[in-house]
């Protein structure tokens, strides 16, 4: 199995994926292409311990900034991300990840993979673990604007991810919104709330913010401009709590013992509530795999993104969404008409 | 000071506001004035100790139920809601506070009370704790469509009110989207970020859901159901972070003798995090003080947000407000014509 990695984005630059690929080429015995500038790439090997890495470096002259546009997505032809996902569309490799601009990403895997019969927005989708297993989020943040239509093409991809992929018979559709009536909500939730009870799919309902991780939908559908906020303020709040947390262990000497005893189970629950954990999105919706990481990415999270990716190639996720999503193209069809 | 209290609203029904008005009048030395049906409240009278509160009761024969919709909130005349907003505008009370149905909350108080010049919706602003002092949010709720003048007009009573009531000089205002970019967000922000930029506030930019409790702005501003969401994201982060916690807690003896020593800060930590404390949102806007608590608020998070209210008549919040938007109700009619 082959991954292509763009060694060019994220937050804080080629470092970061570069040492993530090879951390993860080892730990998933997996080839690992880098694509980037060689230069960059060859001098942290030269720092980076690389043994035992089956790593191939794809040298790309140009890539997109974390603040560059819609010019720079079409006019740099030998971007890094560009590349990655032509490696994807000629079947030179199984997937592609990157931490980078991902208006870019979103952007450049639509143009070069293009997207699934029926589906006229790809969506990022991501796994966050609830009590009772893990939730799919989508759209966690590629497309701010929605219209009705797109949430409900969200809805059908959620429920083949969660079906096809997981395993579950008639995975809980829930839409997410202000209240749990359906009176409750803005306009674009109004009508997709009625869109989704009339659809084939197991919809339960809308959900609130305080139920995302509750476990009580398999499913949670949004417009990408309010599933981001969703995710990224339980981020700030586990950010915040956390060092709240450690300002008032250090208070004194009875806490810190405490913590000292409590230790392994905090870092278990830190562990969970962890980002770097989660291990990227998928860009659902395509004719090929493409997980974005997080722009904050370490190491770590850059590594768990490559085993997300090759967990998705591995179980067959691309085959079995394409399959299923032939049904689904004859309902979008007829709903059209 | 008096202080009219629904006591008909709230997820559990009479008794918790009924509760919580008794604390908060022994507590905060004020007259609280029931409004609801009165063989309820003297049931609860009968049950509960309330010596040396200060209360009166006002009978009322309807109320609005938290599932119920617009026709009610007209045809309904004497709700208890409605004649809470009636006391406050014939100025037989100070404040009014409900924990009810809160549209019929926003509904009703602006056609009872009227909105502040230049106001088209009044919004639901809630201060938030930051590690570097309180945060205003607003709109968290009282409106889920939003035009871009409605954000532009959130943005100049949270100036306002940070100003005149908490005392800062320039108030920096930020607005939620998705990126700290101008160029990142959805329609809606990417038009009202042009318009914060020319307005004469301290408009500092975007700010990103994980920084919404990092104390970087002392407004935010967001469309109701945006806002809503991050509130209510925020809380069940907490409340599944605490259950795991505890969880965890009680795997070993080890992590129990630490949950032992480290209780009382732990309980700290809990008290800052516990929406009950934050003592409910202020429908900014209005001619006249009215906070919403939360729907699941339980007696102590009732008297909290009677505090609040107590809090606002004392600094003469309204007055300050009314005194400033004479200011800014101008530079609207600029901005229109």
């Amino acid at each position: 199995m082959k991954i292509a990695v763009d060694a060019m984005g994220g937050d804080f630059g080629p470092k970061i994926p570069i040492a993530g690929a090879i951390q993860a080429s080892r730990e998933f015995n997996i080839e690992v292409i880098l694509v980037g500038a060689e230069n960059i790439i060859h001098k942290e090997f030269d720092r980076l311990n690389h043994d035992r890495a089956n790593i191939s470096i794809i040298n790309t002259a140009e890539y997109i900034g974390m603040g560059e546009g819609l010019i720079s997505f079409r006019r740099k032809k030998r971007s890094s991300l560009r590349v990655c996902a032509q490696l994807v569309k000629e079947k030179q490799a199984d997937a592609f990840i990157s931490t980078g601009n991902s208006a870019a990403i979103v952007y450049i895997s639509k143009k070069i993979l293009g997207a699934l019969n029926g589906v006229e927005k790809p969506a990022l989708a991501l796994l966050v673990p609830s009590g009772k297993g893990p939730t799919l989020l989508l759209d966690v943040g590629a497309n701010a604007n929605c219209r009705p239509r797109h949430l409900e093409q969200f809805a059908v991809m959620g429920h083949l991810f969660m079906q096809g992929v997981m395993g579950l018979k008639e995975p809980r559709i829930a839409l997410m919104s202000i209240g749990e009536e359906k009176s409750k909500g803005n306009e674009l939730t109004k009508e997709v709330f009625k869109m989704l009870k009339a659809s084939p799919l197991n919809f339960v309902g809308n959900i609130e913010g305080k139920d995302i991780y509750s476990g009580k939908a398999d499913v949670i559908v949004s417009d990408g401009f309010t599933g981001n906020i969703a995710l990224k303020v339980s981020e700030g709040v586990v950010e915040n709590f956390l060092s709240q947390a450690r300002s008032e262990i250090m208070k004194n000497l009875f806490s810190k013992i405490g913590f000292f005893l409590m230790k392994r189970n905090l870092k278990n629950l830190y562990k969970r509530m962890d980002y770097s954990q989660y291990g990227g999105a998928l860009l659902l919706g395509l004719n090929g795999i493409c997980v974005v990481g997080h722009g904050r990415s370490n190491t770590q999270a850059v590594k768990n993104a490559i085993g997300t990716a090759k967990e998705f190639v591995a179980n067959k996720v691309q085959e079995k969404i394409e399959t299923e999503m032939d049904g689904f193209s004859q309902y979008f069809e007829r709903m059209k008409a």
